[in-house]
């Protein structure tokens, strides 16, 4: 396999290198390619028709942000390692390699609730058994048992390089261009002490600022009403494929969908069965929309208009609700009831509730920590006059009610 | 169908509008629809990572193009009317209607020759039929038949809306900055006389920069080593397969790309069987990439090998070189034929040679005229001091050698 | 006089278009052309280099803006009519005419505390009288007497054109790209009810963003501790000279900077006596820092020791501090006597206190209302989950010590 | 003096380091500071009103490349040491440092034809001198007596940092998108064999981008007609008051611009005299503007309209012809000399004929040369399909006619 190409051409940082010899393996590797055929925003390109990038571009650009961030520190006189640095890179453009297609919507449906973060785990461990033990500190990194803790933090955290990059990167692709962050000065102003990742706090308003623009990006593109719709028919049919192969019915499906279609797998059944993770590293968005775009046609009524509402465009109207919605759904119910023709227990295919949250700042999460001129730390809410405080801290729910228009 | 939205957000050029009813209609079409799925520069994110965006966006932003340049004339007295103007934007929206996945390879391999821009032409008198006869006029301007021919010429010329879009989208997401044109400065510039499109002489200097932008494109890009390597490997993935398939074998694949393997279809079968223009709008992207992951396990070698080499990215090498080739050619079939145990006659699907061409500025295709201050109609390589002179009016070729690394 | 120049050229927006005749007229009036000689950031340039804008390319940017809004508004239905189309656009335009050079700094010396509003008020009826009475409806949409207030609004509130300019254009120039606003979806989410300028809900979050970006602006660039020191230091200049002058000692000055250094005026004085507004609109930045270079040389210690500061940029240090500040002023007020061997009562020149402040959100100024989905008109505090709550609108204050160093 | 800030907030480049304390001791010089009152494109701001950057922020961005492009050589194996690297840098960030204000108007009437490369030059030995001999390496950098050659080429030649720098910048203040070059494609293709500068054979299409930019840049920018015009009525302003202090009247100046009203200075004058420099080294924009202001009162007819046309921006017309003026001159002297009642011997103030010339390739300059795949070294004229051929390389001359309108 050719491990030439060091010099990527990034459209959101331009020119990123990849010297080391260990990342290019990795990047070559099929499970990595693989992350060439799955979206990043999965189908929030039917609203932001530019948003196709891949996780592929994402990992990358984490992976890169990563290494400037070290830069920084190092400038600093924060003592970051050879092997580290590595290690942290590789963690970086890993962190995101366990997701599949479309990966909020499968995980609901064909991996039996088994997370991404798990699988991504999983397969470290894999290519580090195939590769040797490279990736021995980057998976100690990754999963927190790596004594210097800024260096998980720098990879997952409430401002860590994934949430950097994909801002940026969301930002660029769908043109909402208030999700940009100055991430260049945020990076400027990490510092490390007692082996935690701190800000320094003339860069309080930077983080301020990164916090809104995430909070913005998700109530204006990932909570969309239309990107969620479309999100929520997608688990509709993949949940009402599965039932109909679950009951014996043959449906054409790609070997790797089929897998999935075929089984209620665990989190044990993976660790039990290599071959599961193997087909799963073989799946992507073309298997899956290969698949739907089949079943426009297939003799399953329900499957056949879930699938064409997807294909055609005609998706959920997705309507946010402070009061009961009770009376509605009934009402559509019966309409779409008589408009299909269907039975009383498949009209939860057309017409549900739900409900969406986005804490913008979690206090239970890996907190983001200021230190002041006088060498204080303190937890961003702490500090005086700043913007990310109680109200922000809340998580927010909004209630909501889908059905076919 | 819901046909409500109106205002798009396009990463290039921020909102961009669709308040014309009709405009939406073919949007919302299923072979408008499709183009989602299809991604404009084919397998170049292999090289640019960045570059996979589609011909849906690009066809928008084309049509959108195409506004910008009649308000520009009409700001200038020409007057366009509103007939006009709307049949215009249609034909921009629809000039790549006609592209399969991959189109580059595929035309070669699956439609037996018949272009794009003639299936563009079908599809087109297709959805004219179905919509009422609504694309009259568009048709018109796209097969030159309309009388104001400036119209055509904004839609397909040397310097139209078509390449303006390609080489500012194609620029923006593959990071090749030097590929970004003054498009604003462009469409400020133009003028019409005597029914022709025409340049002011002060934009000439804005001319020169747009076609060496696209000559850089070309050969940075477009016509990139391993984007052309990979582009011949897909055509003799399909080409393999097709073989196989009419050889009797069974392979795995999609409907849509099934119907395609099993025929050898001339334009006379696709005006005689509407069924073929059918199958061949099911097609996108995710159909060849699907199958092609399935076949990396075929059990004909020389497919399956050709389908790792794309999935496991272990392209072919390409080699442009001015001396005789014969002497390599003959060494790297020996060689590889051993490698892989093959007979010599498949060795041409590892080892071969061709010819990649481009004309910066080609003097057969509709030229690009200037208007000077005294009102003299003159083609660009005639203005003085002029950059388009016959040096670029030449063509290039470039002869290269192809094999398996 | 030329009036051609109706398409301009700006980095901000591209290419923006003048099509009135008698924008073009203000435009090229000297008043308006002294602008160019103004910049919009004062001495910051100190700290950001990039960020030598003038006023003039603010105000056309501006009337821009204004223009957008009001295409925007008819969209919806909106009826503004040409007149009052015009009007706004020139009141837009003309909103900043009355700043002098550094202005903040200038008006608490020079010009007796005569605000730049009043001043710009004046100069709009002057040049209505000049102009034959073209301005009239322009001044009512300045002075808030225009019936239809949502005009004023957009060109003076919390969210008007002036600001969303300013933003978008000082975080180009200082390259803070934190400070980018998405003026295009907030220019879109604008609506009109009841003559009043609104938000359509929708529109919460890019508001919220404004809000957060301003905010940030202020600490990080307009109340930059550096930039703050280099107005205070500009001020103390002033003030030097205007004392030495009113003294009866003849300092070199350019002959408009030299008529404000010998008068105290005041509000009265400019309306009686036109003359005094004729050589305020014959200052520009070069006469003070044209006159500040030669005080380097100056027979007066302070003058010529403050002036030497600024041109060398050896410049005040300026701390926040919470707590008291009363030793330590005493402490360098000591020392820098000393060093420099002058009087106490002289010492305030090199060290000082005083306080910043700035508001996020003023609840007294005029409010940002939002037209929820419901058509029920709110103040954006009162939005459930609004960041623009009781924290932002308070007004944050900060004791600095200021000191040569 | 304060030497702390290493980190500039560069809005072309974003953040930019100076880590070197040589560096910031130059930037910090009072000659050097100097350059922030002195903008880069003298009055072009009176066509493209966003282009008042200065020669400031052209210098520290200048040295900014400087250290990327060394970067890039070292990252390929070509040993710059540690005092090259700096004097490089300083070099760069020096090269400017002659440059008065306005300079191309200002070189031809103020300082006698002494060029500001000589200047560059004096000034660079003075602070050496001054600074205890820390430029010496880069004076022998900058003057090409050093030994690496290739380090002078990266500061001064035909793809020099300072045209990359200037062509990006000023592509990004005036808004002029089709100027902007991919200089970081540039630097990554630059090589050195045999202590010459080349580029590397790959990267021939992005020289070509670059110098056709440049080419754009100067007939759509630099020698844009008006801004031509403006250039030419500062030459004449300049003259006039020039001719009437040395005929004795008195004028008022600021006391710098003064000394050179009074004084023919020829290169010699310079070297004996360090009085001349020191005054020069005090002169920028403001001492020209501020002057001129003044002078649009003055008794001399001819300076009171020359410097009104300035200041009120009716500028000259200049008409680019091909044929012989002669006639047009007449009529054009005739009826501007009634009009203004002067005499024929001053008529020449108001209309007068001349010639622009622009090379886009100069083949007596430093010339670009490129590195085969196969280690030739070639002109890139050499380089088979290259653009740049005898068509770039010829000089381009345009007459022209000038007159008060």
């Amino acid at each position: 396999m050719s491990i030439k190409v060091k010099i990527i051409n990034d459209p959101v940082y331009g020119f990123i290198r990849f010297p080391e010899r260990e990342l290019m393996q990795i990047i070559n590797h099929p499970w990595f390619q693989r992350l060439r055929r799955i979206k990043q925003m999965g189908m929030a390109d039917l609203v932001y028709p530019g948003a196709v990038h891949t996780r592929f571009a994402h990992s990358l650009g984490a992976c890169h942000l990563a290494g400037k961030a070290m830069d920084e520190l190092r400038a600093k006189g924060i003592a970051t390692n050879n092997d580290e640095y590595l290690a942290t890179r590789m963690a970086a453009l890993l962190h995101d390699v366990g997701h599949g297609p479309f990966s909020h919507s499968l995980e609901k449906t064909l991996v039996g609730g088994v997370s991404h973060e798990i699988l991504s785990g999983m397969i470290m461990q894999r290519m580090n058994e195939e590769m040797g033990g490279i990736l021995g500190k980057a998976i100690q990194v990754f999963d927190r048992s790596y004594p210097a803790r800024y260096l998980h933090q720098l990879v997952s955290s409430q401002m860590d390089v994934d949430r950097m990059d994909y801002l940026n990167r969301d930002s660029f692709y769908t043109g909402v261009s208030e999700g940009v962050i100055g991430y260049d000065r945020i990076l400027q102003m990490l510092t490390v002490s007692n082996n935690e990742l701190l800000v320094e706090e003339k860069g309080v308003h930077s983080v301020e600022k990164f916090i809104i623009a995430r909070r913005l990006m998700y109530w204006q593109v990932y909570l969309h009403k239309t990107v969620l719709g479309t999100e929520l028919l997608l688990v509709n049919i993949l949940k009402r494929a599965k039932e109909l192969t679950l009951d014996g019915m043959t449906l054409f499906a790609t070997p790797a969908l089929s897998y999935f279609l075929q089984r209620n797998l665990t989190i044990d059944d993976f660790m039990e069965n290599p071959m599961h993770l193997d087909t799963f590293c073989a799946l992507d968005d073309t298997d899956v929309m290969s698949s739907i775009k089949v079943w426009t046609n297939s003799g399953d009524r329900i499957l056949s208009e879930l699938c064409k509402m997807l294909i055609l465009r005609n998706l959920y109207k997705v309507s946010f609700r402070s009061d009961s919605l009770a009376s509605i759904l009934i009402e559509k119910r019966d309409m779409i009831r008589k408009r299909l023709r269907i039975e009383e227990k498949d009209a939860h295919y057309f017409v549900f509730e739900g409900e969406a949250t986005n804490s913008t700042y979690n206090i239970n999460d890996e907190l983001i920590k200021i230190e002041t001129k006088n060498g204080i730390i303190k937890n961003i809410t702490e500090i005086e006059d700043s913007l990310v405080n109680h109200t922000l801290a809340k998580a927010v729910h909004k209630n909501y009610i889908c059905y076919m228009q």
